[in-house]
């Protein structure tokens, strides 16, 4: 892979400046435009041998580049609120709305590359954090973003040339770090180890830019160049076409959701007494999951008036105030719009010991954005692995994952539309859009059966919920949380966490 | 101050209903219209004593309010990330924005009122800590932030009465927690300190609702109400009068400014050798800064092709990728927008040992929306004192502060703008708007000798930089940086680090 960035590849001084008078104003030009579309976002990613010319490659790119529509993102030791969410969150958190150039010096690369090459991680691992990656990178192209990745390529020999010459210089000797020297010490297996690496995640979402960075003036000029066709034909993608909303069936199909029986009730009084003994033995069980530092998600999802809102108070009234956080979740922000469809529950993933508690979640994509044709096709198709990656890796960090559906029937959803119009203060949950979604009962039957077939997994199944009657369903929820909690509990005794990232850029 | 809530109110359950019946529709109501004006925030702040129905309050009012335009905020121990900037960073961080409700259970007063409880800081500190909540609170209620503060009020007698009633009943004594039984013990000395913090916190911007809270219906009722009436009365607000630019005066003004010598140079040999040597000196100094935990808050102001960007690439390019981060001020984006003027750069403020550079800053406050007239008269005027309490706090929390006037002649802008022109890469940076801004030359010397007068304070003095000769003005602003973090490491050796924030809620 690095054969060709050891073949003494250069450029003159005359013709760098040559160039550079045709890339600076292009890539303005192509940056106004990116500005003005707001259609994507671009990632730089600058990885490579230690002493190619990353920092180089940053500054130049930044005085190049207009700055206010760059933002340079470098990763020192993860902070202890990435520490406890899962291993790729400090790169969403850092991910540039569209319409921007994020550069990432260090990203989701180092962290495997250095552990394997420092043999802290097996193959096994090594080969599982890169397609997770490749997961992630593609789930980002699909989305829209640009990803332009760069490996800075020395070889040995340039290496050597390049320890020398600083090393006389006094004055440049500080540019020589520590690492930089410890680092070379391994240079053959950072080779070794990169090179698997690439080849791994060399894909058609994102392919890798081999560079030979000896000599300054050519890798300036390569790297401003294959950024700038690539965004120029990013640029002239055509618009996808508007999507479709979902048919509505005429007839209500069958589904599994038949077999539930919806006619289980439970009388208010034993409702209560339940109620009350259950949050007493939740309140103990979250107060030692927080201890320990198990953190919990909870995801409500259900019909309409299905009994989110009830379930979901009569599981809060039992925690922390600062334990646990409510996200409702409604049409995204203008912020949550200029990134990719799962940014905004990144954004919301507990830190340890914490719940959090999402009022609908991440499965609107396959739900509402599917019936409503808010979505293309492909991508509510594409959701429901995208949403089983995702939740691996909440469960994967020691999160505890319980995933509701609340079930009504068809009437018994009528009866409580009526209810509410009539309780003044319960009117505004019922709008026109409550009546429309009504009336595609049956295609969100439809969706509703496919997420429920193609989301439940071994780490992540779905608890689904009697909900006709709204006391039996509380105690139901209620018990499910305290399972899974007293599961979680037991398991931690022999829990293994996973080996500290290493602390480098 | 807590007489007339311990007089015994209460309210009948028949009573609490046919109020809630008015109440709820109500708050209902005037959140949808909070939503749909998206003109002001409102923070309900939940304080009081244990055991008087703080959760209890954030549960009904959750539960009546629509969720979807409330945020609720608790606050466990500091983060590390929290920990390494000021103290208020943490509830910047969790103002709600534009037509929501933040509830606050646990805020900026808990931690003051605990320590001096506890006795941990001295009586001068604990107000002078209240001061600065009292600025801080001025700033959100000047920038049209509805405040809201509820203190539960319960007397000893009803304190001892509930400790009985809950012990009693093996089932509801888990809501009796360890920290309530010992807040207990000091309930004098609690009584005390929060009379005199409520006392000195009661401001025109934000009073404090005492309520008497041993009755829930009561307190509910009291609650509700009072919130209702304070959103309904800042819903009738009228729209303030679109402010004015300001007149441009015909004749240049006498200036300070004048006295500062232009005419100071460098060649470019000499310039680059300095250089050369500063950035090396820089990168050892920021580099111990790091490890010292030191952060730096660097702000580059000046006229239009002042070279803000140039000075800026000198210091980058000798500091560690990820110690530091460039941030280009420009128009507010929509989320910006939604929050008081400074949050923006509150949220840029960096973790220990973290350098931010800001290319323009807080300052466009008393510039260029001064004379552009984006913000009304009574805007500006405060914001000097604002930025005064601003950077205080930033200095306080140990961080070293540099802001740069780069001070270039009339004549010598209009050079480098005919010098951009010719340059098709540099084309950009000259827009017509910097042609008007020229136009404004007069009117923007008025605002700059104000600001300088006004902001240049002890812990943050002005750095003024001749900067018509660019050699000479990089190598000055590479220098004061140097040496204000050679200064601040020397000083480290007795720094004294403010006592850590007591672990409670």
């Amino acid at each position: 892979m690095f054969e060709l960035a050891e073949i003494g590849n250069s450029l003159s001084k005359e013709e760098h400046k040559k160039q550079e008078q045709e890339l600076r104003p292009a890539l303005i030009e192509a940056q106004q435009e990116m500005k003005k579309q707001k259609k994507f976002a671009v990632i730089v990613i600058i990885g490579g041998v230690e002493g190619a010319g990353k920092t180089e490659t940053v500054n130049f790119l930044s005085s190049w580049l207009d700055p206010r529509g760059v933002e340079v993102n470098a990763f020192g030791p993860l902070s202890e609120e990435e520490k406890e969410r899962p291993r790729l969150y400090r790169f969403w958190r850092a991910l540039p709305p569209k319409g921007k150039i994020g550069i990432f010096f260090g990203s989701w690369y180092t962290d495997p590359i250095v552990a394997r090459a420092f043999k802290t991680i097996k193959k096994v691992e090594f080969v599982n954090q890169l397609q997770q990656i490749n997961s992630f990178e593609s789930h980002l192209h699909d989305e829209g973003v640009l990803i332009i990745k760069f490996w800075l390529h020395l070889s040995k020999k340039a290496q050597i040339r390049r320890h020398k010459k600083l090393s006389k210089d006094p004055k440049k000797s500080w540019r020589l770090s520590k690492l930089d020297k410890e680092y070379f010490k391994l240079y053959n297996r950072f080779y070794k180890v990169s090179e698997g690496a690439l080849r791994i995640t060399s894909t058609g979402a994102a392919a890798w830019n081999v560079i030979e960075s000896e000599n300054d003036e050519y890798r300036e000029i390569t790297v401003a160049r294959t950024l700038l066709d690539a965004i120029k034909n990013k640029l002239k993608e055509k618009p996808r076409e508007a999507p479709q909303p979902m048919p509505i069936p005429k007839v209500q199909p069958h589904s599994p959701l038949d077999n539930i029986d919806l006619s289980k009730k439970m009388s208010k009084a034993e409702h209560l007494k339940k109620v009350e003994k259950l949050q007493g033995e939740i309140n103990i069980l979250s107060n030692k999951a927080f201890e320990r530092g198990i953190s919990s998600v909870l995801v409500f999802e259900g019909w309409d008036a299905g009994g989110k809102g009830g379930n979901i108070r009569r599981l809060t009234m039992c925690l922390d105030a600062w334990h646990y956080r409510v996200i409702s979740i409604a049409a995204p922000s203008q912020a949550e719009k200029a990134q990719p469809y799962l940014w905004r529950f990144w954004m919301h993933l507990p830190r340890d010991g914490r719940i959090a508690i999402f009022d609908r979640s991440w499965y609107g994509r396959v739900l509402v954005e599917r019936v409503e044709g808010f979505c293309q096709t492909e991508d509510w198709q594409r959701a429901y692995s995208e949403i089983n990656d995702f939740e691996t890796q909440i469960v994967g960090s020691g999160c505890v994952l319980v995933k509701y559906w609340l079930h009504v029937s068809k009437e018994e959803q009528l009866r409580r539309f009526n209810e509410r119009k009539k309780i003044a203060y319960k009117n505004y949950k019922i709008t026109d859009e409550d009546w429309r979604n009504r009336e595609k009962w049956n295609a969100y039957l439809v969706a509703v059966d496919e997420m429920l077939a193609r989301t439940s997994t071994d780490v992540a199944p779905w608890t689904i919920i009697s909900a006709n009657d709204k006391y039996y369903a509380r105690v139901q929820g209620l018990r499910s949380y305290r399972d899974a909690l007293a599961r979680a509990l037991k398991k931690s005794g022999k829990k293994v966490k996973s080996p500290e990232a290493l602390k480098l850029s």
